[in-house]
C-alpha cells in the first residue's frame, strides 16, 4: 500500500494530539512525519510510534516534499494552505476558513466520502456539531428523506480547547471553596451554570455555531432543501457533544425501522434501552471514534416525527477522527496531488 | 384583609423551606401556621417570622381548623388530602398525584387562574417544567395561537432534591481528586455528564417528565390542540431549570413582536440582548420567582415559527411559589371552603 508524507499543522494542541494518537491507531500508512506548530511551540519534543519529533515552526517550505497536511484549526490554514497546495500537499482544514467555499469539498466520510475526489488542494473538515449530527441524520435521509431539523445541543467545555478544560476545573474547585473565578475563556461562569452562547452572534440573532449546524449540513448532505433550525448551548461537561435532534421525515419511520436503520449504519452505535437505563452520555462517549445514538423516539405531534439523542466526542468524530478518515479517502481513491 | 390559618405538609423538605421563605416575603396573610411532616422529621424546630415551630406528625386531624394545606409534594397528599378536604381545608398538591385528574384543576396563576374557582378541595400544582414552559408560552398563544413545541430541557439536580445537590456537589470532588462516587440519587454519574432520562419510562420511550410537559401544559392551557413534544435531559447545574423551546404558531410573529409581547406578560422576564452577552442561565435565574426567557429569534425552517430559551428557579417558580401564588388566589376569588 502507498505510503504518504504527512505535516501536522498544530500538533502541539488537543486536536493535534489527538491526530497524532488516532494515525497511529488506524495505522494510518506514514512514509515521512512532520510536526508543526508557531514559534512559540517551535522545539517542543513529541514522541509518536517509539520516535522523538522536534516540532517545526510552520512556514511556507514545509510543505515541500509532503503528501497530506491535517490542519489542526485557527488562522494557519489562511497563512499556509496555499504553499501547501502550491507544493503539491493536499490540505485538510480543521478550521472553518474554506468550509463553504463553493471549490472545497466539505467532508464526513460516512455522508459525502466522494466529495473527497473532487478537491483542487484543500479539503474541509466540518464543525464538531455538524459532523456529530449528519452521521446520525444520513442513514434516516437515505430511507426515508428529510423536511426538516431542530436541533439543541449540550457542548463540552473541551470544543474551546485545553483553556476551556482548565477554566472548568478552575472554576468548579473556586465555586466549592468560596473563592472566586472570573471567566475568561467562556462568557460567563461555565461551572455549575449553562451559556446559551457559543461563537459571534449573527444574522437574526443565530449564533455562528447554530449557522454552521445549517449551512454545513446543507452543503455535506448536498441538499438544500433539508431546513435545519440550531441552538447551541456550553454544557459544564468535559468531552462530547450532545444533541436532542427533532427529525421531520418525508416518509414515516417507526422507532423500530429508524433503530434499525441507525444500526446498520457506518460510524454510528445505537445505544437505546430504557429499560436497563441504557442511552448515550458524554462521559461513556469520549475518547470513541464513533456516534452514539440513542432515545430514539417516534414524534407523534407530526405524522412523520422522530426524537433522537445523539452524543459524540468533538474531539474525535467531531474533528481528529473525521480528519485521518479524509486522509485515508484521499489514499483509497488515489487522489493525492503531484509534488512540485 | 382575610386571614388563613396555613399547614405546610413536608415542611423539612427543600419546597418546605422554600414554602416558607415565600410565604414570608410575600406577606401572606397567616392567622394560624401548622407545620407538618413525616414521624421521622417531628419534633424539629423551624424559624419563621421571629417564631419557633416545632414540626408536628401529619395525622388525619392536622387539618382540622386549617384553611389551607400546602402539600410540598411526594406520596403525603395520596394518604391526607381526603382528611383535609373533609375537614373544609383547601389543599394545593405538589405532588403528580392529582394533576391529571379531571376534577382538580391545575393551576398557574399567571395562566389559568380562573381554574381556581372550581376547585372541589384539591387544587395541583405543576410540574416544575411544565410551569415555566407555560409562562413563556401563554402570551405568544394568546396573540398568535400555538400549533406545535418542541422542547428540550437541561434539568438542575435540584430537581431531585436535596439528595441530588449532595450527589453533585461529592461526585464533582470525587472526580476532581481521582476517587469513586457512585451514583445512588440519579441513574448514572453526573458530575461532568447529562443523562437524558428524569422520571421512568412511559409509553413509546418517553419518560413520565416527558409525559408531563405534554399532558399538563395542555390542561393548563386548556386545549389539546396544542401539539408538544419533549426531551428531558438532567444536567450538573444545581438550581434552575433551562429549555430550548421550538414554537410554531398559528399566525406569523416577528422577533420583534415576540420580545414585545413576552416582555408585557405576568412572570416574564426578557433577557435577551445579545450585543450584551445577555441571555438567561440558570447560574443567575435562582431565587427569583420570574421566569427568564432570551435567544428569541424567529425560525425561518416554517412559516410562523419561533426560537426560545427559557430558564426558571424550579424550587421558586417551578414549585413554592406558584403554590403561594394559587393560595393568594383562594383568598382573592374568596373560595375556601367552610370548616367542618
Amino acid at each position: 500500500m502507498k505510503k504518504a508524507n504527512v505535516v501536522i499543522v498544530g500538533a502541539t494542541g488537543a486536536v493535534g494530539q489527538e491526530l497524532l494518537n488516532i494515525l497511529s491507531e488506524r495505522n494510518f500508512p506514514i512514509n515521512e512525519l512532520k510536526l508543526c506548530a508557531t514559534s512559540r511551540s517551535a522545539g517542543t519534543e513529541i514522541e509518536f510510534q517509539g520516535r522523538t519529533y522536534i516540532v517545526e515552526e510552520t512556514t511556507a517550505t514545509s510543505f515541500k516534499g509532503m503528501d497530506i497536511a491535517l490542519f489542526a484549526g485557527g488562522k494557519a490554514s489562511l497563512e499556509f494552505s496555499q504553499a501547501a497546495v502550491e507544493s503539491g500537499c493536499v490540505v485538510i482544514d480543521n478550521s472553518s476558513n474554506y468550509r463553504m467555499d463553493p471549490a472545497v469539498p466539505l467532508v464526513v466520510p460516512e455522508v459525502n466520502p466522494e466529495d473527497v475526489k473532487w478537491h483542487k488542494g484543500i479539503i474541509a473538515n466540518p464543525n464538531c456539531s455538524t459532523i456529530i449530527m449528519v452521521v446520525a441524520l444520513k442513514p434516516i435521509y437515505d430511507v426515508a428523506g428529510i423536511k426538516r431539523v431542530i436541533v439543541s445541543t449540550y457542548q463540552a467545555v473541551s470544543g474551546a480547547g485545553k483553556e476551556g478544560i482548565e477554566e472548568l476545573t478552575g472554576q468548579v474547585k473556586a465555586v466549592l471553596n468560596g473563592q472566586e473565578y472570573p471567566p475568561n475563556k467562556f462568557s460567563h461562569q461555565i461551572a455549575f451554570n449553562l451559556i446559551p452562547h457559543i461563537d459571534i452572534f449573527q444574522d437574526m440573532d443565530y449564533t455562528k455555531e447554530e449557522w454552521k449546524m445549517v449551512k454545513e449540513t446543507q452543503k455535506i448532505m448536498r441538499d438544500e432543501q433539508v431546513k435545519i433550525t440550531a441552538t447551541t448551548v456550553r454544557v459544564p461537561v468535559y468531552r462530547s457533544h450532545s444533541e436532542s435532534i427533532n427529525i421531520e421525515t418525508d416518509r414515516k419511520l417507526s422507532a423500530a425501522e429508524a433503530k434499525e436503520v441507525l444500526a446498520k449504519a457506518p460510524g454510528l452505535i445505537v445505544q437505546d434501552d430504557v429499560a436497563n437505563k441504557v442511552y448515550p452520555m458524554p462521559l461513556f462517549t469520549s475518547d470513541k471514534d464513533e456516534v452514539f445514538v440513542g432515545r430514539i423516539r417516534e414524534d407523534n405531534t407530526i405524522e412523520n416525527g422522530l426524537n433522537l439523542w445523539v452524543v459524540g466526542d468533538q474531539i474525535r468524530k467531531g474533528a481528529a477522527t473525521n480528519t485521518v478518515q479524509i486522509a485515508e479517502l484521499l489514499l483509497k481513491y488515489d487522489c493525492l496531488m503531484e509534488k512540485r
